[in-house]
């Protein structure tokens, strides 16, 4: 601090670092993902035992994890998720991965943060199948649990606000920084190719980041999923519709990342369509009345493939056993008892 | 080595081992869970990215981890499984965990080690209801797995022997040793409470041993479930019968591992059991014509819960993404396509 010749140099070096700043990220539609702080160690701790805890549904067999798999991108990778009782859900599961750059959580929106979304699974009755008042009494009836409520909550009590906080704040540290697009976006331009420099100059230029723009590349805003065409489904999701009652809503839904998206097949919120070709042949067609030849096309999909980023690494947590006071899951009804 | 005063030692050092060693382990019926060897690693992790991969299923959603999960003792915690469409397994699922120690695998000994049982749940139609043809196909459609299998077999070729020989190898890594009990009987007398020793003694005394021993505490015989009065239960599980054909084997299983048992329930071939004072009551009466207080049953819980080991640390693997060429899953028969 004392040497003067090393002041001497600050104003070059900060008028370097502006200029810098301002060369590698021009106005750029997408902005990095910045890897998790984790200021509550212990709340996270917390927070993954809830994630891949099994008795949180009817059955003691699906936990968020089934669902959104940490080994599979944060998804099931299957069109719609298979619930209690195998039955069939309604609609694609989003990935977790970066959720929590979402404007708001579900495809329609209708839960504003990871804490409230955390909520509608387990109470789900095609999804995790429970009550809130039976996770509550599970987790309550462990004491390896209850002394972890105490330590990070401050006391004993264990109520649903507390398990979807802490899987929620364990669900915000599973973002994926690091992608060799992100390199790219920090300054180093040899990080990616050509051809997906190019497949960001289309994705650009065509009118994707229009929508699909922020860190997230995507989960800034809801958008009509058929702006020019209409888009075929079987599948009864009207989106926004469903929140907000409005017909100018129908078929409106958040428009998902792209963050990852190589892993997180099939595609589209009815998971119809199974490669990165068709979903960008789909989307030019039905959102942006274009089109890209083959080569183009190629290009598109490198550019999304360098969209993935360094994947979260997650140590199974270990799960308290049940006792005697531990409600009984329940995976057949025949066998009630 | 040349050091003669260090040499002059060696006999001393030998026979001190030697009484140490005679002394802590005093023809103990139960021998120590020793610590995982890892001379293959990349195969090791071959193995559990197969052991976690829902992909080895018709679903897509089932993997060894779903029924031998473990966050929780190595099963499902269920009676029996759930298997592919929800269906109900036909026995309760057995614990990986120390599994290789077994003198064969499953209730029924019907497969000789881990690499043969692999094999079973993948083609198995109640549990994840693929085949062997698809599910090479699975894994050989996948670059990287590719790549792994021709680093760990020195070819790229992907085969049900290799599939199961590498998750055979990560799960023979799933040992959990240094239990207190293991701690006692490496010589460290404090490591226990005097109710464990108590609950010991009268494990010892009243026979239990005499099937349970060994380092899994289990897993060296067959024997007849109701030595003494018949095991009431609505399983229709024969045991060793359907393996020998033998009438004088129906009933008799695998002597199962109390390594963790405290984890592992609910108890029995059938799961009918979920405390571990209900299970020694009924394995005392049914088997040993044997009776247990109130204290020497809270006794033999204690030195039950003292078998509880250290459990694998497990990072969950990442799993490469499914490509055009991936079979794709099929969740629900309705939706072939």
């Amino acid at each position: 601090m004392s040497n003067p010749l090393a002041w001497a140099s600050v104003p070059v070096a900060l008028s370097l670092f502006v200029s810098l700043t301002a060369c590698a990220q021009p106005q750029e539609p997408i902005s990095i993902i910045k890897p998790a702080v984790i200021t509550a160690p212990e709340k996270v701790e917390l927070g993954k035992m809830l994630y891949f805890e099994p008795r949180l549904s009817m059955s003691g067999y699906i936990s968020c994890n089934s669902c959104h798999n940490l080994s599979m991108g944060g998804v099931d990778a299957l069109p719609t998720s298979i619930g209690h009782h195998w039955q069939e859900g309604p609609i694609n599961s989003p990935t977790v991965l970066n959720a929590d750059l979402m404007l708001a959580q579900f495809w329609d929106g209708r839960a504003k943060d990871l804490k409230e979304q955390a909520a509608g699974p387990i109470a789900n009755p095609v999804e995790m199948g429970y009550t809130h008042e039976l996770a509550i009494d599970t987790v309550a009836s462990m004491p390896a649990y209850v002394a972890r409520f105490e330590k990070v909550y401050g006391s004993s009590d264990v109520n649903i606000d507390r398990i979807t906080d802490a899987i929620a704040t364990f669900e915000k540290t599973l973002v994926t920084p690091n992608s060799t697009f992100d390199q790219y976006l920090l300054g180093d331009k040899n990080a990616i190719s050509a051809d997906v420099k190019a497949g960001y100059q289309l994705f650009k230029d065509k009118g994707c980041v229009s929508c699909h723009n922020g860190p997230a590349v995507g989960g800034t805003m809801y958008m009509k999923m058929g702006v020019i065409k209409p888009f075929h489904t079987n599948n009864p999701a009207e989106g926004r519709k469903a929140v907000t009652g409005r017909n100018s809503d129908k078929f409106v839904f958040k428009v998902p990342t792209l963050r990852n998206i190589e892993l997180t097949y099939p595609y589209f919120h009815d998971g119809s369509v199974w490669t990165l070709e068709e979903a960008i042949h789909t989307m030019a067609d039905i959102q942006l009345a274009q089109q890209f030849n083959e080569k183009e096309t190629a290009q598109m999909v490198e550019f999304l493939k360098s969209l993935t980023g360094d994947q979260p690494q997650v140590t199974l947590p270990l799960l308290p056993p049940s006792n005697a006071n531990t409600p009984r899951p329940v995976p057949f009804s025949s066998h009630n008892k």
